[in-house]
């Protein structure tokens, strides 16, 4: 069945009907507005517009997929501020000949992931469009403090979690050869791009034992959030390329590319965070609770300093210019 | 200046600048997620998602008007659960060869209305976009328990704040002659469809005494958003076609339509609610507390009669389907 047939009123009643309860929620999705409990004294809320065309491609995302990284990406976002996710918003554009299949595909996906997690969805917006757009507001609480990126000092350590670099090597394997996608190793850069994982324990756990001074996720390109972090800290990075930690896979297919994936690619969706030198034995000790393999990437210096790469030799880098910027065509 | 040339960056640090820090914020515009205080034990979160060529016209439609309507239409609907407002989150898709001007234009409509209602806009996301989009989420609190639109029973009345139909009639005026513009009235009803008045004062006081027992704010038409009300209390409705309140200038302009855009049109943002015919004394009391007139305009029944619209000789009107579904063109 396509939307124009089932109506905006009966796809409303689907998913209502679709959508459990959920922890805290005294009236869900129906009303003129949510109506939710609030155990905490303060609120983690984050944002994403995702946008097809810009943000994803149909061609090589199911719904099913799109609708769990909808979800993850914002929960990323909340494990950057070391919080953790209560409940889901979700206002959809949709064009009226999609498939209401599509669609439920979509709530199915965005429900896999609030399962696991323990978030609610509780209502939303919804309109026909020309082109499928998603706009998620997630809120959650910040049981230890928010983490904020401005924490960072001259010599702090830089780390990070996981391996970077796979979701945007994966989303590269995709535009140029779908027919290999079988092929050893692609099916993991592939599940990074598709399905990533925010690391909320590690976030909640980092917070929890201030240990985090400064962190982000790196959505859009390591050197990119980084930049971020060293403009709100008032600090410069330098960030050692032969300890950047990357996949098998990535190793195997990132060719005569390098890190440069790694350092500029988006969507890894791993923590950057600054650690004081002083707290090195205090990580090294939670360091398995953190759910992730963590990695040292670098160090803070001075401000005038920038940010630059170094070699194994310690001369620096040159890197492409990378990140993205969304009103600026081709960046 | 175009939105190519200042960037994403750039314009976030703009309106970073731009937006006072505000009642309750801890950290606003430019993390990974805002952080705010919550002094209450529940929430209030509604969203609205606005797109350019669906529900406005840029062709006559300010940035500044649709900023403030932006708000205002999110305000109506935590009014319509008798809220009160507290943090704004706001996602944006525009193009990229936007003025600048005109992007911060819209934010000095939002900030008005937010100064105005106590509102603090804390953060979002950005893209760029084909056409302009709006996705805003509204956040606040319900002191005297969220009104629902399922307690409406058979015997209450029915009554509605303000006056129905001045912005759909508006609308249509802009549509068949912008010239007229400065002509009798219209003014008003222009400005009724421009700058909306979310009824806050009275949606609250309705919620503290008790008096609504089921409310919608009327977005979508009179008869579709009263439908919503019946289908979730489980009742019909009869309407008193002579008894809906018509501006003077809704009467100078509506013609032959008569009743037609204060059934059917949209947005006019007032609220519709139940009360127990034992409650007319008590409402009669608290009335002029409201902020705004309110009119009996019919009462509820038996829900096999369904919802029908009677004149002042209590003969069924026959009304051309209206409402909005935004999923059946034409509809």
């Amino acid at each position: 069945m396509r939307l124009r047939q089932l109506g905006e009123f009966g796809l409303i009643e689907r998913i209502r009907k679709a959508t459990p309860p959920g922890p805290g929620v005294r009236l869900g999705i129906g009303d003129d507005a949510a109506w939710v409990e609030c155990p905490k004294r303060s609120l983690l809320i984050t944002a994403d517009l995702l946008l097809e065309g810009v943000h994803f491609n149909l061609r090589w995302t199911s719904f099913y997929g799109l609708g769990y990284k909808t979800l993850a990406v914002n929960l990323s976002d909340l494990a950057a501020m070391g919080g953790s996710p209560a409940y889901l918003i979700l206002s959809l554009g949709i064009p009226v000949d999609f498939k209401v299949e599509d669609v439920e595909q979509f709530y199915r996906g965005i429900r896999a992931l609030a399962s696991d997690t323990g978030v609610a969805l509780i209502g939303g917006d919804m309109s026909a469009a020309k082109r499928f757009l998603i706009s998620a507001t997630l809120v959650g609480y910040a049981p230890y403090g928010a983490v904020r990126r401005s924490g960072g000092r001259i010599g702090d350590d830089l780390y990070v979690t996981g391996t970077l670099g796979d979701s945007a090597l994966g989303l590269e394997l995709l535009k140029r050869k779908r027919q290999k996608a079988k092929r050893r190793g692609i099916a993991h850069l592939l599940s990074r791009h598709h399905f990533p994982t925010a690391r909320l324990k590690a976030g909640t756990l980092l917070a929890r034992e201030r240990l985090a001074k400064a962190m982000i996720d790196v959505s859009d390109g390591l050197l990119q959030d980084l930049g971020h972090i060293c403009k709100a800290s008032g600090v410069g990075a330098v960030v050692w390329q032969d300890a950047l930690p990357l996949s098998p896979a990535y190793r195997n297919w990132a060719g005569s590319k390098g890190s440069f994936y790694a350092l500029t690619g988006g969507e890894d969706y791993e923590l950057l965070f600054c650690l004081r030198r002083r707290d090195r034995a205090r990580l090294g000790k939670i360091q398995k609770k953190l759910g992730v393999p963590i990695a040292r990437i670098g160090e803070c210096v001075p401000p005038g300093e920038g940010i630059k790469v170094v070699n194994g030799r310690g001369e620096p880098v040159s890197v492409p210019v990378g990140g993205h910027d969304h009103f600026k065509p081709g960046s």
